[in-house]
């Protein structure tokens, strides 16, 4: 079978932020188990940790949380863009344009990267992705000019805050907390790769962040949890579910949400969000959006011998939490840069360029044919 | 000595795009010599080469062409969003954001990435670069706001075309078509590189670029001929460059303009380009530049046996065709799409994700501290 992976197991560089699956079904960030993690820290504590290596005291929690609160504010330039950008725009591209335009506004023609510049960029960008993206979709769903006022500290509030409009549950906010966790790092994965990639060249920090982007936008990466809710959504209940997912496995068909190139045994990031997924679904008029979750996950072990990863009931969680099911993958995004920038620091500091050699599979040298004696050929052949 | 690249020497893929040095001075695009290539074709025929995989007939190149000529429009949302980057943003900044901009508009929500799809989203974007850049370029230095209207059918005249507002010398044009042709493909550098690791998730095309101009900003790739043209303008004359370079070398200062990773013989496009300047350079007030170059190329190859790379003579040309500096690796992105544009549709059809692993040098596994117990460090410590 050709191997689906490149670079499948070569080591591409160091890292001291994170490990994967080390005994098949374990994470952790800087040390710490995933466990412990979502059980006791709020997003903006998980970020200090993962950007500066150690967990915050109080004191540096309440100063850290406050610096992004304080910067919060979006250039108008920015929003006069925000408002040339179509409903009809995939957010992922919406996304990496503003990461993009921030890289106009706040880059210097210095090319000096140390780590107080790099993270003074990323504090500034993640106070600045929440409110841009929900003020552009507002204003080209809606057409309205939202308020980013908010008395919401917290990033997990503040995004539920502007989305809704102050019409949310208070008890929707933690697990919005444990989704920006359990998504904000995981180890040398496609994009996070490719934020070194361009972090190895000496790029400033945005042009970074906006190559992530761009790979955690396909459907191979960032996309799943909006595919898994496409499937849980197709039943009304968890009789049809269970029927429906048999034949397609007896038709050889892939369920997305399920199974991990990297852990051997199990997800342990499903089983902390599963608790916020049931939460969310007892005396929830939708709660068999969980139980048809459920089965489905009952059968995929049963029949595949396969576990339901993160996305599989983080799809609950932000159906349950009426999150229009095209931001999820920017959620991603938000969460993931406190990963991302941790890499691109340490990518800085370890001052390599990645570049890696091909393997060549085209012509031998060939004479040079004037335009005069070329043949003409089928489009469909030499494309 | 720690190791400046990572990944050296390893195959990240198979491609039929392109060799570099495999001889040590030899560069071949889809099995045809360099050499030759710059000497009969223009760029639009380079491109259709790359993409494609085959040189291009008469008809085909004329039908080609006129459809890039055809979508150099740039729409009305990206022309407001142009007039809000300002002067001070860095050119790189401003080309990703055109590129992210177009996502916005070009892509739908559907994730099929066919070789049609890809490169008519090649086509258009390649088509927009130029005017997109010049616009914005024209309207943050001068104010004003330029015709993207030209009798200039190719890309190397349009551009010099917009830049001059007609006033250039139409042999200009002939240098302009060799630089973006050198320029227009290399293999896995790091910027094509990080377009194939987005590519691998099955992201878009624009996401694609925009990561690619990304990482061809960092000083370690696409900045290196404005690093060139800062060296040979800070001598007046021939006998005081060499003087001065001599002196650098024994102070083991690094010359940017110098040595390849890849080619260990010589770079097959300076003796290609320095003609170029060459020629430029006589009868011209400014040629002493030409000298300058010409003389620390002499001591460098004498005395470290090192040889001078595109970069250094792409210098000599670009200022005399009156490129203002922040335009040289502006210019590099408008070559190198074509390179990268066939790269994304061969990453594409290999159907794979590009997902290394990282060798862990961080904490073991360790017991969690709350909050209120943890111990305030010195900042300068851990970040």
């Amino acid at each position: 079978m050709k191997k689906s992976v490149a670079l499948s197991g070569v080591h591409a560089g160091n890292t001291a932020i994170c490990t994967v699956g080390e005994k098949g079904n374990d994470l952790f960030y800087r040390g710490y188990k995933i466990e412990d993690i979502t059980n006791s820290c709020c997003f903006e504590e998980v970020y200090f940790l993962l950007m500066k290596g150690k967990l915050p005291t109080e004191e540096e929690l309440n100063n850290f949380s406050d610096q992004l609160v304080e910067q919060r504010n979006l250039p108008s330039n920015l929003v006069r863009t925000l408002e040339q950008l179509p409903k009809s725009a995939h957010p992922m591209n919406v996304m990496q344009t503003i990461v993009s335009f921030m890289g106009c506004i706040e880059n210097k023609f210095e090319i000096i990267n140390n780590a107080e510049k790099l993270q003074n960029h990323s504090k500034r960008l993640l106070s600045v992705l929440t409110p841009a993206l929900l003020y552009w979709y507002q204003f080209s769903h809606k057409g309205i000019r939202i308020s980013l006022k908010s008395s919401e500290k917290r990033i997990s509030g503040y995004f539920l805050d502007l989305l809704h409009q102050g019409d949310f549950d208070t008890d929707w906010v933690q697990t919005m907390e444990a989704s920006l966790i359990l998504y904000a790092e995981h180890e040398f994965n496609a994009s996070t790769f490719a934020s070194r990639v361009i972090a190895g060249t000496n790029s400033d920090f945005f042009s970074c962040i906006a190559g992530a982007i761009g790979a955690l936008r396909g459907s191979k990466h960032g996309g799943a949890n909006e595919e898994a809710l496409k499937i849980q959504e197709d039943y009304p209940n968890k009789n049809l579910a269970k029927k429906s997912i048999m034949s397609k496995l007896k038709r050889k068909e892939i369920i997305i949400g399920f199974g991990h190139p990297v852990y051997t045994k199990r997800d342990p990031r499903n089983e902390i969000i599963k608790k916020y997924a049931k939460a969310l679904s007892e005396g929830n008029p939708n709660s068999n959006l969980f139980e048809v979750a459920e089965v489905i996950e009952t059968t995929m072990l049963q029949e595949k011998d396969m576990f339901a990863n993160l996305d599989w009931y983080s799809a609950v969680c932000f159906s349950h939490l009426n999150i229009p099911v095209k931001l999820f993958t920017p959620i991603f995004v938000i969460a993931r840069t406190a990963g991302w920038s941790a890499h691109i620091i340490e990518q800085h500091k370890e001052n390599k360029i990645i570049r890696p050699s091909a393997n060549y599979v085209g012509p031998k040298p060939k004479e040079f044919v004037s335009i005069k004696e070329r043949e003409s050929s089928d489009p469909s052949k030499y494309t």
